[in-house]
């Protein structure tokens, strides 16, 4: 029931997944009478869905805090319980992100070792594809939460994105050591000394987000949400830059004529629906949130994400490093004391 | 003596401004036997300079600490004495940044009711140009020191942007008003009962830097470095997929030909050079930061920028506004006591 469009987005967003997913199947929460017509339009997904009927729904205004008591009933909150409860793998809403959050948080629970949960997304760079975290889900950050913050990205580097050794990067002022807060020296002291197998290369600046220099970008909810919105806003601006280019003479009308095959391609490249699905990192159980403006083929991506993410077993690998993690801590404190 | 290509292209832009400002004329301090002869070349330029010669240079490395303590002859440094003695009206380097902000504090001091000097630029948007502070000055920063770079930001934007009332934004993830860090709500919140004519209109968020939504964006100077940052690699990042997409085809290479001027005029728009020169705000004088890595055409426009901000006497309407600010909030305390 959430996102701008809902439910006739996540429902043709679900038959598109379903196309591309042969063993997919779909729990639908929501107000059956008005959704279910909308799955009987698509037989073949209809033969894979099965409905749980509510008529609570978080919206979009609602605060985190009052969805979280207050919507026990909720779409969203029946959803998550489907997934504490394994009936299924991963759940995908194009809702209030804040209420999802909360309401994930506290079925699921942390996974053990992990404080606080992350937003992260991938994107295109220069190179490929890479991904940062967290990209809002907390304000405020200390060392420690940066460094969860950058196994957790190491791992779905690894699983969504197939990168075989991912590479992580800080996000700080600068790359010298003596820069930026305390939180971020400090993070990258212990990323230094760390006894997992990861490829910390050290600072990065805001100009590697779209360079790609490394896989995994780590930094606070704040710095995060603040550069990501800022690359889609240029994203934005170039678009409608080249637009007015395109239309600025007759010639330039010709030339489009001539590049627009190209520039299709270009567009697919970087097709913000591409890279719809944002993932909520640390839970016990996979959450994907959906941009509430999306079309169908953005909500399918989301969904894609879930199945990618179910299918590479992406929270046992994210447990068995947690568990290194605290084993390698756990060593260190033992040479400390011998 | 300042940027990687330097004195070349400080001389060569020199050369470019005095064409542009007729009754510029300028004191070079550095080098003398390196630099007179590459002045003399340009016989007009060598007419309206006057030469300080100096063998110390603060280098790219120097920690500002140690550039402020031990160059005390350093080209650099004499460059600021001569604004604070007076004999210039503005200081343009290429060279270290945080050496360039030490000095500058030291020697200039803040001006009255300023706890913290800012770095700010100005750049493209959808709507035209916006400013925004602080750029990496102040990694950490409080809500006192976000006030005072809005009420910064604001001179800024009338007297060198020529914007007559222009509007002013906090960065935030989230527009809504209980978004954010303490700093940000709080600083938020006493924008919003300024006496001070100042346009503020809340929460922005990272993509209304390049929408342009207001004249000047306030942020920390953390989160301010990294989506500066990030905005310049997006630029790059277009740059270089468009160079893809018109070399992928030979239909694309002919549209190339017809949109050439087009697109010519695009790279114009946002020509990183046009944006050279981030401002040091908030001084007892007027100092740019050129670009380290610029060429003449760069360095030009950055003493174009030093030229502006004396032109519009922008110290002094910087040093009204405060005097307003104190006595605005004097008279707020007289009202808290009677």
């Amino acid at each position: 029931m959430g996102g701008d469009k809902a439910p006739e987005v996540v429902i043709d967003g679900a038959e598109i997944a379903r196309e591309r997913f042969p063993d997919i199947s779909f729990l639908m929460f929501g107000d059956q009478p008005r959704i279910e017509p909308l799955v009987e339009k698509h037989p073949k997904l209809a033969a894979v869905t099965e409905f749980r009927h509510t008529t609570q729904v978080v919206s979009g205004e609602d605060k985190p805090s009052i969805a979280l008591r207050s919507a026990r009933e909720s779409s969203m909150r029946l959803a998550i319980n489907a997934v504490r409860d394994g009936e299924a793998s991963s759940v995908v809403s194009a809702g209030n992100t804040g209420a999802l959050m909360a309401i994930a948080k506290f079925v699921l629970k942390t996974l053990p070792g992990i404080t606080r949960p992350a937003i992260t997304t991938y994107y295109p760079t220069m190179r490929g594809e890479s991904c940062m975290l967290d990209l809002g889900a907390n304000v405020q950050c200390d060392a420690e939460n940066l460094v969860q913050f950058a196994v957790m990205g190491e791992v779905f580097a690894r699983t969504v994105l197939g990168i075989d050794k991912p590479t992580i990067g800080l996000l700080n002022v600068g790359v010298e050591a003596l820069k930026g807060s305390d939180e971020v020296r400090e993070a990258a002291a212990i990323l230094k000394e760390t006894s997992l197998p990861i490829e910390f290369m050290g600072f990065v600046e805001g100009d590697d987000i779209p360079a790609g220099t490394v896989d995994v970008i780590v930094t606070d909810g704040f710095t995060g949400n603040i550069a990501l919105k800022t690359a889609e806003g240029m994203t934005k601006l170039y678009t409608s830059f080249l637009k007015d280019a395109f239309s600025s003479s007759l010639s330039a009308k010709i030339g489009y004529l001539f590049i627009r095959r190209a520039l299709n391609n270009l567009r697919q490249r970087t097709d913000p629906r591409r890279y719809n699905g944002a993932m909520l990192l640390g839970l016990n159980g996979i959450v994907v949130k959906s941009h509430g403006g999306t079309d169908s083929v953005g909500f399918a991506n989301a969904i894609g994400v879930g199945v990618d993410m179910a299918q590479h077993g992406f929270i046992s690998k994210i447990k068995q490093d947690f568990e290194r993690l605290k084993d390698g801590q756990n060593e260190q404190k033992k040479a400390a004391v011998s």
